[in-house]
């Protein structure tokens, strides 16, 4: 077998040398105690520490905590710093170490994106919250594979399928496309969002319609670090792959219902403006449309907009929802405003809510939780 | 809705701290531009960046790379090294910022394990890898919740289904259940050990049969930092829940093939020590045993091993193969020559090799490709 891994010639040396870094990677690091971080307490404070006794400073990056706030530093060369009380959710974060960005180095939970990681801090609540894990029926999640014309084969999606559907062998479910932000991916609304426990315990406790959940990767033009990764032409190449190639592969896998008043569509962000385009222009196929946070497009300027808001009665005749939800806070909030009172102004029927909250999961988590009980109701 | 993210209540303050941090949130860290890091190079050398112009030293954890190395900071406080060149695989590596261990502040790419994480970085070649995503078919993923007696109804498992599994309806298939090791989960072997990719590619070079695999999570009684993760207990424990209710469940939802000579199992590390247990143990249940860097038992006071040795002439009746290896620099190959050598003295058949590496995923997906070309064979 070939050789993966080339070890130093100085043979003695190099076996001690493998053998010490084998047991760092197997273990633990160097002599180095464990230390517990982050902590949570009962009513909701959280404490950080981190050990850096040569650190000059730590800060953290929280905004959900208040100011950035900076730790202090102890005698034994632990730095710590206790925030909140702050609502349950799961918060992300970052230390500015000597003007670093790193993780927490104690703590390996950790929230991908493609724009820069972040640590992840949950805190709990004796009510259940709409993503834990409880001990109801839980669905499951499946990957896939499939041909585009913008990805060879290797364009990817995830499906959610309820309790009860390997069970159910002769029912069709109802299907909402759940779309992620900008850097975010296809895994994203699972691992981050927990979509799929919101949808089990919406389900388990009678307030959502078992339905299948499709999660696509929103970036058949790959993201990039400029212009926040939105590239021209991504929302079309979207749109077409959703329609080309993502909704036939569901439909030939799954007992997905085809007519268009069981098909939702919804994201965050760019994925909240991708669901509005593909909303808007493609109202043959979408009943429910959702816009959490969404980069709602410009009804001034913006082609597919214009033609769907030209022709109310069509968007009116067509939806069975339309739904808009935007943190007071968020800095998208101006363009929903627009959007939003571009709808009113030609008398499409809509829900437009202005919420707490700005940019950012906990927000996304709740707008899913409270989106996904309207849909697919008679 | 209820508000889950509480403000300042100096509230034009809040407002603008929330609007940067939301900026923060969704785009850019503040003024810091970005630094690519690593860089790979045609020839296989890697460069290392750090920008932090106030750390006095970087050093990098890489054993694979040679002896640890420093650093070295240029004017602009962009710490840098060079390494390799190195052989193409996948690597894992963390920095040491002034005594504190760290990820790559400008890597967003992370391999995920309970006793701490790491960055990690990929030399490609120019023909193709065992886990390359190439443009062949390839398979699918399941995520699978169940009902356990050692984990409520939250136990996990990973199901790869091949590719054509949903297109040859009539088709059984054979199963391999993967187990990974102390501190990883159910979700280690495809996303880091990219065994998806890996069997794709076999399959598609006709090199292994179409087989199932199955990635149960090996800690039914949840991994905790004292004696690396390896709790008292759970090999049983793991052993019970693996008969008892993961292979019914796959038996429920998948094709699969239930003759034992149709049901092979092979882990690594700790896992490796769980395929041996329940190889041995249950004979009657798989033909065919894998143990990559196995936490190997000791033949001399193991129960399951002692019996198995006992009884050499079921041993070679029953299994197909018996396959073991271990790196040379592992830190475990004295236990695998101690077991290996009981082996030899029961006359039990079996392959054992000692290859090049240490304790680490290249060498573990390099033992699944070998291992799975051999499996299902007649």
């Amino acid at each position: 077998m070939s050789s993966p891994i080339r070890l130093s010639h100085t043979h003695g040396i190099g076996i001690v040398a493998v053998t010490i870094a084998a047991g760092i990677l197997f273990a633990q690091p160097p002599r180095q105690a464990r230390l517990e971080s982050p902590i949570v307490s009962d009513d909701g404070r959280i404490t950080f520490r981190v050990r850096a006794p040569q650190a000059r400073s730590i800060v953290l990056n929280a905004p959900w905590a208040g100011e950035v706030e900076a730790l202090t530093k102890n005698e034994d060369g632990v730095w710590s710093l206790t925030v909140g009380p702050v609502p349950p959710a799961i918060y992300s974060y970052t230390f500015q170490m000597d003007g670093v960005r790193i993780l927490d180095p104690h703590n390996t939970a950790v929230k991908h994106w493609s724009g820069g990681n972040a640590s992840l801090v949950e805190v709990p609540s004796a009510t259940p919250l709409a993503y834990d894990l409880r001990n109801v029926p839980h669905g499951s999640l499946h990957v896939h594979y499939y041909a585009s014309e913008s990805g060879g084969n290797s364009r990817r999606l995830f499906v959610y399928t309820p309790p009860g559907y390997e069970e159910n062998a002769d029912q069709h479910y109802p299907v909402l496309y759940l779309l992620h932000g900008s850097g975010d991916n296809d895994s994203t609304w699972s691992e981050v969002g927990k979509a799929n426990l919101i949808l089990d315990n919406l389900i388990a406790d009678g307030k959502a319609v078992p339905m299948l959940v499709v999660m696509p990767n929103g970036h058949p033009i790959p993201w990039s670090r400029g212009r926040r990764g939105l590239r021209s032409g991504n929302t079309e190449a979207f749109h077409d792959d959703l329609l080309g190639a993502a909704i036939p592969l569901v439909e030939s896998l799954y007992r997905a219902r085809t007519d268009r008043r069981q098909r939702a569509i919804a994201g965050l962000s760019m994925g909240g403006g991708q669901s509005l385009h593909c909303g808007m222009r493609s109202l043959d196929r979408f009943a429910w449309v959702g816009a959490f946070s969404a980069g709602a497009p410009d009804p001034a300027d913006d082609p597919v907009a214009k033609d769907f808001l030209a022709d109310a009665e069509r968007a009116n005749a067509e939806l069975e929802l339309l739904w808009i939800a935007i943190g007071r806070d968020d800095f998208l909030l101006q363009r929903n405003e627009v959007y939003t009172a571009a709808l009113d102004s030609a008398g499409i029927v809509h829900m437009y809510k202005v919420t707490d909250g700005g940019h950012s999961w906990p927000v996304w988590r709740d707008y899913l939780a409270e989106f996904a009980l309207l849909l697919f109701r008679d």
